[in-house]
């Protein structure tokens, strides 16, 4: 009996060890509400409006198209990201990048950009794009990458409109909420 | 004897809860046969064409260069998605992003966009981005990211010309395979 | 007592098997010294000047803004990749993509691009996104995926500017650092 159940034992053991050297599960199991770090930081757009080149921060690079709702009009920006939602708390990181306007009956825009941090908390980019469907409340990009503090991260752009002023201010919540992290080994 | 079979029991059963807290072996293997998830739509680019207002879905946002073979040209567009190869069988999903040509002797395009699913099979959105050599029977991009029904998903989409009528509209198969799916845990 | 110790033996090894079935550890390790595959090329941006359309490999597709430091112009290329610092070596891949300036301060560049390989070595691509602050020595940038031989690759390129003529050529060192690597298993 005592035989039976020590191979037994030597058996599961064995699959155990098989097991663990498997790919890993197809479908993963990832907590939404559980990101490994979570970052809330406002984005101001300082659109250059011909006049305020002090202040501005982003600047059109192309014209609207014909096809209406700013479709076609691209901005590179190089923006100020704050902690809470006033300009004037100071930039911990920067997001330069661009985005357009992709539609023709309302306003829909598409991002691409790094949040460039360089403060005493992080030093490091998390690299971002996706699409903006400006109607919604909140809309979701994907964080594609990251370095530095950030090394090898992927995660989850929320974006939230926070204020918009004509065409030449907007600014968004990003909650940044990231899903792999990486602790840096030694080299 | 028995003590001895326990004893080693024992030892290879610490040694695989101590495997298992590893970090995954570098090179993983994944089977480009066996996605998690596979998902083939065609893509209809409607090119503005200076009158068909009504029916263009993309704008050119910058002209050819000297350079040649369109190199230089970008183009933003808002791309129906469907099921068959018919664009009257309807939209399943959008297409928003933009993609330009790139080289001198032959058309080369880069693409960067997201697909934008709003069905009741579907909500979410994945991340693309890659080069679509055309002289090739079949291109292979990026699958970056998703969202939503495709949360932090990754893999590879293929291009493969389906028809081209002249500068105004051109029809691409998308065979979108995920290698990295997600399911998500309750919060 | 070797009844108890067989007990134990079960009890550990089913925890075993459970552990290896739970998603993996948030805070994963990876060695920046590292990589699963490394590979050192060099970038040559040879820029439309107007008259040299033979040698350029890249065109300027819109104009610097009023913001200064070339805020907003916007470069496409189909750039020779090299093995050493010598154009004359000739390239071992293209890179294909964008970059574009966006600071008023100083030259700040984003670069999004596929390296495209096709030589006896390697035929696959490497996507690539991220910023590009060029007062930095070296420059971190995300590689987001990969196809062919660099099937579903992500890491890290580290820029490093190695020579800069003018407005009409500048030469990057791309370190190219890949921290995941998969083996394709037969389909």
């Amino acid at each position: 009996m005592n035989n039976l159940v020590t191979k037994s034992c030597f058996i599961i053991t064995l699959l155990s060890l098989l097991t663990s050297y498997l790919p890993p599960t197809r479908a993963k199991t990832l907590k939404p509400d559980e990101p490994c770090k979570r970052i809330v930081l406002y984005y101001h757009d300082i659109l250059f409006n011909g006049t305020d080149l002090a202040n501005a921060t982003s600047a059109k690079i192309t014209n609207d198209s014909a096809l209406g709702s700013h479709f076609g009009m691209m901005v590179v920006f190089d923006d100020p990201m704050t902690e809470d939602n006033r300009l004037g708390s100071g930039p911990v990181a920067r997001a330069q990048g661009f985005y357009f306007y992709d539609r023709k009956s309302t306003y829909n825009a598409w991002f691409a950009y790094t949040l460039v941090f360089n403060s005493t908390e992080y030093k490091g980019s998390l690299n971002i794009m996706g699409a903006d469907p400006l109607p919604e409340k909140t809309r979701d990009l994907s964080v594609v990458g990251g370095t530095g503090d950030f090394f090898m991260a992927r995660g989850i752009c929320t974006f939230e409109t926070d204020e918009v002023e004509g065409d030449y201010y907007f600014r968004l919540k990003m909650d940044i909420k990231l899903y792999e992290c990486y602790q840096k080994g030694g080299g």
